[in-house]
């Protein structure tokens, strides 16, 4: 039996990916293994490697003045790479609307002067800013934010305006769920846990002009132009990760690609926010314009309905629902691999669980 | 068809595991889901996280005031990351035994006054050399060696004496394949691409005097202390990796543990060693002493024989079986999960060749 699964991250993934993984894992490709245990110089490797950056730069439309690299440590890593990699004048200005942001705007305190320029924090960031060019240090190395915000349930709705300063955004929980206009940034970069592949791998995305200015006490591990120059394959990279990934960005282009894909998600979206918002007893306290298509956080009238909500929806196959431990209640998180039957089976349970406990 | 493949890494994993890991693919446990979207801070992941670090301090017999941790990064990572974390004189002395010992060496130029104070270089890298505790600076703040050269095929047979000097070593290429005592280690690292896992999972095992003395520009996240303190979940971990891994040392542990495993290894080493050396027509020039057990490089008398061989082994799968650049001919990577049924279908085939092309 297969469940659905709401979890923040990782979280799900397609089962059409799931199943020909599953069928290829002792044998990939006629090579008489796996590709687990392939080797990276391989052949077969390094056309799964190519396949997946090539895909992603087809399905994101990422132009030829961009490099893709796929590394490791997650995008906790690059909170510390980012402005490790893009020094110039050691200045940096950090949109602060939620926990990851401001994580990433605490480590590059570290490795440049790091300004908070606006922040949604006096409403428990249950909003996004409105920002404009002039808020901005205009000798400022980039402008960070980060576009959808997992736990506090908001998402930018469009790249803000940074004039000349390049703006460098998260987007490991909106990657692929919603078209981009690459060219609006210096660099975007996610962990692959949420609508990508297994986590272990984390996506790159940098602006030829945004490289070879790295500090000198930059690990070279943690440069940018270490993976650029040998296509992610200076050391071993996390192989089965990034196999999964391409896997996963092949689906996506089948059912259409990333356009076909956003409007399922706002179609997932608007059910379980209109049922939420006709509801008296479920409530979502982000600003409506600012709600996120991929985490959906809503609170019962009680703590103690809450977690009698969790633990019964569990039971019910539907799994991982409580909120994370800074907003409470519940949340669902509805990355791409969700289907619209899971949406549906929620709704479902949430109006006979509002029914019995109302 | 499942074919024998000799990769320096990543390489063989048990096939017990595979089909194990195969089974479980799209539900793990009656969980409902696969492992690879599977929640960090859910309890079955906090479960195969726990068995994954209980299990490898059972094998590899670590005591108490060690601390383990899975990481991101690799072995490359852990290069830059044992300089900025151990820190007290800022003086590390490096013996230089082959490729990676020299680019762990190189990279912590970097970081803190790193000196060769041994090298095999001059008889390209074909044994260890002698080492006793007055080589080292008695106010160096580790040495470091790497304990199995996987490109040229040695291994140290014990641990130098360092005296009062902590021991670090890379054991990515023979991890879990030979007894070792930990005890006389300050740190042990190994990428898990060999002997434990899919690549993208890193073990650090980290006495506890050494922890806490980084130095002040370590990025969060190649910090020791950041992954203890969490039990290697201080962000998403890659889960799917350390799953695997953990399923390999319920196997090994099955087998009878590392003391089995080494028997096994030292009689499939013997084997293939035995017959070249019987040979007139292949050579290994590794000295006897300090001949690898998981990498046997070894010479055809061309280079043009050697290519003819490589093609030819693959076609009747035996893969990648190609030397490394810098030593050229052929390498038989024979870790733990190549089978005995592998070295003698690999020695059967040597014997044909070598009567074909004699």
């Amino acid at each position: 039996m297969r469940n659905y699964n709401f979890s923040a991250g990782p979280s799900m993934l397609p089962l059409e990916v799931l199943k020909s993984v599953q069928e290829e894992l002792l044998d990939f490709g006629g090579t008489g293994i796996s590709v687990m245990e392939m080797s990276h110089r391989s052949k077969p490797y390094e056309a799964i490697n190519a396949e997946a950056e090539q895909l992603l730069r087809e399905l994101m439309n990422i132009p030829e003045n961009y490099d893709v690299i796929f590394v490791q440590g997650g995008a906790s890593t690059q909170f510390e790479a980012i402005p490790l990699n893009i020094c110039k004048n050691r200045k940096a200005d950090y949109v602060v609307t939620g926990n990851f942001a401001n994580k990433s705007f605490k480590e590059a305190q570290k490795y440049t002067d790091a300004v908070c320029v606006a922040s949604s924090k006096d409403k428990n960031y249950s909003y996004i800013p409105k920002l404009s060019k002039d808020m901005f240090r205009p000798d400022a190395d980039y402008v960070h934010i980060c576009y959808n915000n997992t736990i506090f349930g908001t998402r930018y709705t469009e790249a803000p305006d940074t004039g000349s300063v390049p703006l460098v955004a998260d987007i490991s929980s909106c990657i692929l769920s919603q078209e981009i206009d690459v060219t609006k940034f210096g660099v975007l970069y996610a962990g692959a846990q949420k609508n990508v592949g297994p986590a272990g791998v984390t996506i790159v995305i940098v602006r030829k002009d945004l490289q070879n200015m790295c500090q000198d006490i930059c690990p070279t591990m943690l440069k940018w132009s270490t993976q650029i120059a040998e296509h992610s394959l200076y050391n071993t990279p996390p192989a089965f990760s990034t196999y999964v990934a391409m896997k996963v960005f092949r689906h996506l282009k089948e059912i259409g690609g990333v356009k076909a894909m956003q409007k399922i998600n706002e179609k997932k979206a608007k059910m379980l926010y209109d049922y939420i918002d006709s509801s008296s007893f479920y409530t979502n306290s982000v600003e409506k314009e600012y709600r996120s298509l991929m985490n959906v956080p809503f609170v019962s009238p009680s703590a103690e309905l809450d977690a009698k909500f969790v633990s019964e929806a569990a039971k019910d196959g539907l799994l991982t629902l409580k909120g994370h431990r800074l907003v409470g209640g519940m949340r669902a998180s509805i990355y791409n691999a969700m289907p619209i039957e899971g949406i549906e089976k929620l709704i479902a349970f949430m109006k006979k669980f509002e029914k019995e406990n109302k």
